[in-house]
């Protein structure tokens, strides 16, 4: 059997058994695949156990890693707990995690377990609420925001609105998203450009993702003092003592390296590269 | 109506129309998709017009940018004509390529004219041969040779062998050739890696190839003393007055730092990273 995601016209396929299948405030699909064990979100594909640190580790060090000593972190969205296994490495006093969807979560949980314990560590607390709502009424602040929202086509639609960054901006020092991919369904990436100029200072970064629309997938960071400087960045990986699969810090710099394509795109929403 | 690639359990769609399709050498099709025209041989697709430009000009300007003054080039495959564009915006004196299928290069010059007129510039000599005897028996030295060739598994195999590798060493100062994804099917990139240990000095760098298997896509090159100094790239870039889509300096360099999984898999088999 092969699922199929489409795309502006092209589509990715995956041979796999389905193995979990539930109607939530999604359509929640768990396959079994030759790419590992995958979750599906509405028919779009969340992660695969083959890629997904990739993803998870570009998202997650390269805002923790700006941040001199992210002690409070706020994740949106990252159900499956990927994201929560990251930002665990860098030892902070508190990570408060804002999923939506608690089938998500138990569901990953029971098939995926990529969370390697996270879900259950003491200084993890799992809000299910609405990111949008939370962020409006927080009266909390952190040091680093990181959203793991979905496409945003259904669930996650607000994670890319204008009254969600300028309420996220007011609560952290540094913040971060996935941005989508910026080759294909790029109304998605520019969209999400165009309504998050409540930050000063942004940037694009990219990471390969091979089971996402086109490999080629982006991420904004905002903040106020966004230091990009190799030596520190190496200085707190050792530091933090992060072990990793995928990253590093001389790929962490390399990752704001974009095509000239790219960046005359971004310019046109204001953004420094 | 959907063409379809497969590998690894895995396959990549592309909604199109077959424009021509031919039997030579290979199987030679040529069809219109979202993705612009697109070229494939023997059912793999060799480029469509959206990306070829960030393959291309990542084979192509790396190289040569690498080379303090590439008078002589010698490009084996690339039927296609679009490494040769590149190619010649370095202003060399002489272009040799050396291409197995004569009738990849007439439907090519016929249906997609990515060459931007190439094929017919007074430097450039095609001669229609098979790459591996040419290098056996080759007379002449060049400054670059550039390997464009198709996946290794039909009429390109004999371009990841030991013995191709060994005579291209002989005849160059900078060496590059594709050498296919690291994620996926990467008993091809390893063959790579084993097969061309006759070169002393050998790096790999990647690119985002959206419709390339995986998306993530590596090139080889090698060479007596390869330069990756930024200032350096850069002069040599303005000096040349090149003009690209994709490339720059920056990304040059960035695209040589690799993630920590690969740099693993690399070590193994001698690479330098």
């Amino acid at each position: 059997m092969w699922f199929i995601e489409k795309h502006d016209g092209t589509g990715f396929m995956v041979r796999g058994e389905k193995i979990f299948e539930k109607m939530s405030k999604q359509k929640i699909e768990i396959y079994s695949t030759p790419l590992g064990k995958m979750l599906v979100l509405d028919g779009k594909i969340q992660l695969t156990e083959k890629d997904e640190k990739l993803y998870h580790e570009m998202l997650v060090h390269v805002p923790l890693l700006m941040h001199p000593n992210p002690e409070k972190i706020l994740i949106i969205g990252g159900g499956d707990g990927g994201a929560l296994r990251e930002a665990l490495k860098h030892k902070p006093k508190e990570i408060k995690m804002v999923e939506i969807d608690k089938e998500v979560v138990e569901a990953c949980k029971r098939f995926l377990g990529i969370d390697n314990g996270a879900f259950d560590d003491e200084k993890v607390k799992i809000v299910f609420d609405d990111g949008t709502k939370f962020v409006k009424n927080c009266g909390e602040k952190f040091d680093v925001i990181i959203v793991d929202g979905s496409d945003p086509d259904a669930v996650s639609k607000p994670l890319i609105s204008k009254e969600f960054y300028a309420n996220c901006r007011k609560l952290c020092d540094v913040f971060v998203t996935q941005s989508q991919s910026p080759f294909l369904q790029n109304e998605y990436f520019e969209a999400i450009l165009k309504n998050s100029n409540a930050f000063k200072q942004r940037r694009i970064y990219l990471s390969f993702v091979p089971s996402y629309p086109s490999g080629m997938w982006s991420f904004l960071i905002a903040g106020k003092n966004l230091i990009l400087d190799l030596e520190t960045i190496k200085k707190r990986y050792e530091e933090r003592k992060i072990k990793t699969f995928h990253y590093n810090p001389e790929l962490h710099i390399a990752s704001f390296s974009l095509p000239n394509w790219l960046k005359e795109l971004i310019k046109k929403y204001g953004l420094f590269c």
